[in-house]
């Protein structure tokens, strides 16, 4: 493979995480690092919209310090988009002007950083370019706080958003536990199809403060199971913990949110917006009449950079720094994915993926991971997810308040 | 003053915060160090009930190591409890009981940790014990979240929620602002009079990363006002960030929760427990036709250690221990407030406030540290809150999760 010269453009797409911003960190600072094969870095504004649009920046006139800040700021700093390709054979409009662009301002490396959907719009875009004779090496970053990409072990964005869920969890065990008034409350993570964030509020049970009860939208939900399950516990212990994901279903493959709020119309006529902690603290008070809380970790999970895994913040990293090493050497058409060989201490190896084994793909939590009576997870659950979250979090302060990377974003133009 | 030889016992009242226990830490280590005057430590187990039952703690037995894990540990370590003493003019029977314990166990340094109505507890016994000629030295150690305690400049608690909130906003602000999407989100914080924590979210804006738009209860609420307020921003900025106390009443003195879940009946045809966040979140949806998210900080904002304001650590601490040093020196009858001396860099002081004048009041936030449109707050608010929230947490954490005090609660027998 002979070394390609040309510019480098780095996207971000789909929802923000943590450490999405420590992968744009790896990019961009082992690009600028190689300024004889890659002259230049860019960035997208707003992901593959930024390309459209002709809106990209300079990242190449950034201050060092403040990319090396971008690990501990939190979602995509330069904007994220929910936009899909069309399939080029339908419609190749917009791989006409992703070419034009790349042309424009000589890029010869495109990252993007994203979880399944961005993983088919590069898959799209790598396989548009070589149709073209194009050569440019395209390489996807993975992201989710989900965990549910195909084809790596786990996924940067998780660990950060599970440290905060089991530490949130584990610290209102002790609030709640404070009292002597039976309470239940319920935590809500998100996760519509895979329960990787709910699972992983079981982690605060390695330290005794989890949660009791764990629905994960793997296992059909049932109602009178769970109000059977919380009544137990609530005599055994006088509280009850309860942890789902968002996606929780029940047999007939109906959102628990959707059937309780059905139920309930609001103030303005319309559906009733409530989350299912919400909807499922209101159920448990009418039925067991104790004190209730609903807790929605919302946004929150996937922001709260003040809580981040080390692990993971240096893992996001490392997939940008390697992919760039790899792109360097050939690869493109591929994610940089993770793997964990052997046994013993854990261990993380980048590796590559091709993209179109990730794409539109997703990936569950074994059921083997869950226990029999569908209300939590098992050991191997716990041994997988524990390594993710370790490390200390690296966030600046100043005055008490995060020091976030502050960047000149400097429109680009072609030419040096 | 001669000094006063005798154990001393200690209790946490009320809801908890991330440093009551910082507090509890203070109070034991510095008891221990003086054992020719203070031989053995008690703990009350869940506040002043803990006595009531004789059910106590001998906190000397504790491994020191333990007890300095107390500063990372949030929450009411020992137990807490809402129970209110009856006047003891009315009804003596409580107060006969505690002399009673006071005596078996030989106690004669009575400490209470809590809010305005532990105050009153806390001045009711130590006005009792006075009447019965019982030599016991009574001192009250602030704490509450919420930051509305009489007498003393803020309140241990108060920082290290308001650090959560304004770092959690900042990071949801690169969320939110990192879509193209309108939107608006509302947060909800504790404070049912009194708007301390929501004003606190303002200190994000000291990085330009704070709310647009902050309603606390010291000013009528105006829905009319707020949307047009809210469409505004939307329009200049495109995402729109609202903090609430949970307590904002219309001109009416009626709870804006109340008024707009009234409307709403949930599934089981009682009122719908939904919080003013989703409530308000839900009322934007309709009117203005963005997105929207509803995030309640519900427990996690006086449970997040995780986040505590090192500030905030230190002083909780220090309220403990010149607690009891004031107390082996005659002081009686009083809580350890916090003064701030002078101008220029910021500086605490302990200072000993009389029980009774703390008792049953609630400090409200300066209707001057409010703005005039009543949708934010002043500079003045901000100098006043910014130094609270300084200095770096520090929990110790092991495998990623938080590594909390684990006591071994042996319980107290009277006797040496």
């Amino acid at each position: 493979m002979t070394a390609l010269k040309g510019n480098l453009i780095f996207g971000q797409s789909g929802g923000p995480t943590s450490v999405i911003n420590a992968s744009a960190a790896g990019v961009i600072l082992e690009a600028l690092e190689h300024p004889g094969l890659i002259p230049r870095v860019f960035g997208m504004h707003h992901g593959i919209e930024g390309i459209l649009h002709d809106d990209l920046f300079d990242l190449s006139k950034e201050d060092r310090r403040e990319l090396e800040l971008l690990c501990g700021t939190p979602s995509s700093i330069l904007g994220t988009c929910r936009y899909k390709l069309e399939d080029p054979q339908a419609d190749d409009g917009d791989f006409e002007r992703i070419l034009e662009i790349l042309r424009k301002y000589d890029i010869r490396y495109f990252f993007y950083n994203g979880g399944n959907d961005s993983m088919d719009t590069c898959s799209k875009v790598s396989r548009y370019l070589q149709s073209k004779d194009y050569d440019c090496r395209v390489i996807g970053i993975p992201k989710t706080v989900d965990n549910d990409l195909f084809g790596t072990d786990h996924c940067p964005g998780y660990g950060s958003a599970a440290r905060y869920i089991a530490t949130s969890i584990a610290e209102v065990w002790h609030d709640t536990h404070s009292y002597k008034t039976p309470m239940a409350v319920v935590f809500e993570c998100m996760g519509r199809h895979a329960g990787w964030l709910a699972g992983a509020s079981a982690l605060a049970g390695v330290i005794g403060r989890g949660p009791d009860l764990v629905y994960l939208p793997e296992v059909a939900f049932d109602q009178e199971k769970m109000l059977a399950d919380a009544r137990q516990v609530l005599r055994q212990k006088n509280v009850v913990l309860i942890s789902v994901s968002e996606g929780i279903m029940t047999a007939d493959g109906r959102l628990v949110a959707e059937q309780l709020s059905s139920r309930a119309t609001d103030a303005f006529g319309h559906k009733q917006l409530g989350g299912t902690a919400a909807l499922l603290a209101d159920l448990l008070a009418g039925e067991l009449g104790v004190k209730v809380r609903g807790i929605e970790f919302s946004l929150l999970q996937r922001s709260a950079a003040h809580c981040a895994s080390g692990v993971d913040i240096e893992e996001a990293l490392l997939a940008g720094r390697t992919g760039v090493k790899a792109a360097m050497e050939g690869a493109s058409g591929v994610m940089m994915g993770y793997a964990r060989p052997g046994h013993g201490a854990y261990r993380c190896e980048i590796i590559q993926v091709p993209l179109e084994e990730v794409a539109n793909r997703e990936k569950m939590v074994p059921l083997t991971w869950i226990n029999e009576e569908g209300n939590g997870v098992t050991r191997d659950f716990i041994d997988y997810a524990l390594p993710l979250i370790g490390g200390e979090p690296h966030q600046i302060h100043e005055e008490g308040l995060p020091r976030f990377a502050l960047l000149k974003k400097i429109p680009a133009r072609p030419g040096v």
